[in-house]
């Protein structure tokens, strides 16, 4: 994959009760309208078992929350690239802080979503983590420092430091990798801020699954993109 | 979950390249023809992104081969009991050799199926660590000396001793917790020495998945078992 | 190791900064102090470079916080059960709620703790854990509902039917296996009550450890032994 | 730290029979008498519980196999930077292939072991990996293809490419931090490659430790060391 140029808002959605299944189809549709609303790119991560599904309903970029280091073979319970990537995923998060893996993996878990054609985006919590992961080249690096992940307090604007500190540290490595910033986004200023901190985008979870009007959210975040952009 | 009588082939695709995306759906349709034409019970345990739609083509039981021991929440990259449900799984695998539990997360994921309906199945390696599992109070125990795993070297016929002591130290934990073995089994033979051995049926991967004709091969098991049991 | 009859404090040191080095010499001291004074056993389980010069000062038992399951080889950063032996451990903490291991490795580092003479004391958190690791035939199982651990609110009290469930669930399984309890044991009313449930003592850490006077403290742990026998 | 300028051989006693107890002492009294005769610098890295003893009786640097990424604290089992240091400990392995850490606990115990004054050594697997590591500014790099350790077949022989792509990739992304190699070094000949492949020198376990004469092959490495400076 080229360098990521066009802004990204990415949804995780975890293991909510308002993203799995049903509810997982229903949201993802939404971040669509929200997409053909405004013309933001909004990717979705749903639960491995509902990739499949999804992937053939939007035509939004859809991507695993994992995938384990691995090929074919004898690996019971593991997520093997080239399955996610055959139900539909364009791309996957690697390390989130919710399942963090060892370097060895993480440098593996990149050149295998590389060889199937995922976009790779790590995940990582705090500014020398983020200069790491860069040297395995990744496509992004999503940064989210773990105390902030889940309170609304939105990083871009609590710890906007830890965000510039990547950016500049990333850039330093490898001037290719695209970095996101995350936990605690729940408004379209806390988006506005990340954008204008230097970052591509957002990786976002409960600020959106679990606002009382997603598609409401999804739209103030677009919005906030395309007004930071100009 | 009651007492599982009826004998069964539980087969795990593991992340087997002739077991993932389409390769899945063919040979649980497999599967499925060979459980119409003997009436044996065969299971099938496919990556999770494959669960869905496998689930809708066949109607043989389904696994997960994981279940990780959370509810809704917080937990990217995890397995969801709800998720592989909803997708239409009827059990799942727990503790298999390549994915290896932690005692307290056994015992809370064997909850956590029992709570959604979902056959759990607690692979173990020997008679003690399938006693300490029987005390967990499972739908099923598949005991699988991981030496074995993949070799083509038969548990039923090769460590006879360990498919013995387990039936016998699973019994006196719990009679209601049936057992399984498996590693190694690839002949019809070897599945009527597991029954014989006080078993309820096979747990199987590359026997079954990298056989030149995996329908003969499910035949042949389904047939022994036929035999087994008259 | 037959049948631990005697009652005992086992005081886990954790890395407490009271209890690591000098500190942790100084409290081993005071807990050989405290048994002297009261004929009641008191056991210390400091980290893994304390153990040997504590098990030269003092002669009561010294306990590892953790073996690995392994045996002399290529395991660089591992615990050697061998090793701790030779520094002086008569025993070891096996899974403790800060240190949790896979269900094999638990039935592994048992055995072999067997196998070079130590004392195995496995952790657990609830009844049904406590009666699937008493399958392991460990000599002691210590019982830790991990949401009591540290918070000085006693097990014993608090969750009393956690203990005697965990001890009437043991004994079903094999009435040879010592059962203790642990958790925000703070007070002599605590261990008492322990004692009371059907347990042989307790393990305890910060009531000790991060105690004003941990001799004083040790000593009224004791004395509840002795009143609780009597 | 400053940046290691002097040659170094580092001997991981990992958990080999031949350096556990009064083995690992005699090893490294070996490994003084060969630094006195050459003057070149030989570190050991024995078993936690060996360290104490073997620091207050050598005078050459002894290493931790591991450190884990906590402070004071509730941490059963864990192995304190503050512990090992107090122990006698100058330096510390960090995630060796044996003991992987993940990305954010190598970054957080890089931290830990600056804080209390440690050598950091990270050990990595290939280039990348080692570019990545060198992000996190530890003092030394040793870079072991995992598939070469314990064979006798030398990294500096059999894959010089790996070494030299490794200090090229850590000299890029911060030239103060020193790289090691290691892997399948046996003769004064791979030690003396290693050196010219623009290492500061090796990680050697079983090479050493498992020879029949360590004391003469410890010669053999440090006179090898001392012609391929020259």
């Amino acid at each position: 994959m080229n360098r990521v140029e066009t802004p990204i808002i990415l949804v995780n959605f975890k293991t909510y009760a308002e993203a799995t299944g049903e509810n997982a189809v229903r949201l993802a549709e939404m971040a669509e309208k929200a997409n053909v609303e405004t013309g933001v790119c909004i990717g979705v991560a749903p639960q491995f078992s509902d990739i499949a599904i999804i992937a053939k309903k939007v035509n939004i970029p859809v991507f695993a929350q994992h995938i384990d280091p691995i090929k074919y073979g004898s690996f019971t319970g593991h997520i093997l690239p080239e399955s996610v990537k055959y139900a539909g995923a364009v791309g996957t998060l690697i390390n989130h802080s919710e399942r963090r893996l060892r370097l060895a993996d993480i440098d593996a878990a990149v050149a295998r979503a590389r060889e199937v054609g995922l976009v790779s985006v790590v995940c990582t919590n705090n500014a020398s983590v983020s200069a790491s992961a860069a040297a395995l080249k990744p496509d992004m690096i999503a940064v989210e420092p773990p105390e902030l992940i889940g309170t609304g307090i939105p990083v871009s604007k609590a710890k906007p430091e830890v965000v510039t500190s990547t950016v500049e540290a990333v850039r330093k490595i490898d001037p290719e990798v695209t970095v996101l910033c995350g936990a605690g986004i729940t408004s379209g200023e806390d988006v506005a801020a990340a954008i204008k901190l230097g970052t591509r985008g957002v990786l976002v979870a409960s600020g959106i699954v679990k606002a009382k009007d997603p598609y409401k959210v999804m739209l103030e975040f677009a919005e906030a993109i395309l007004r930071a952009q100009s």
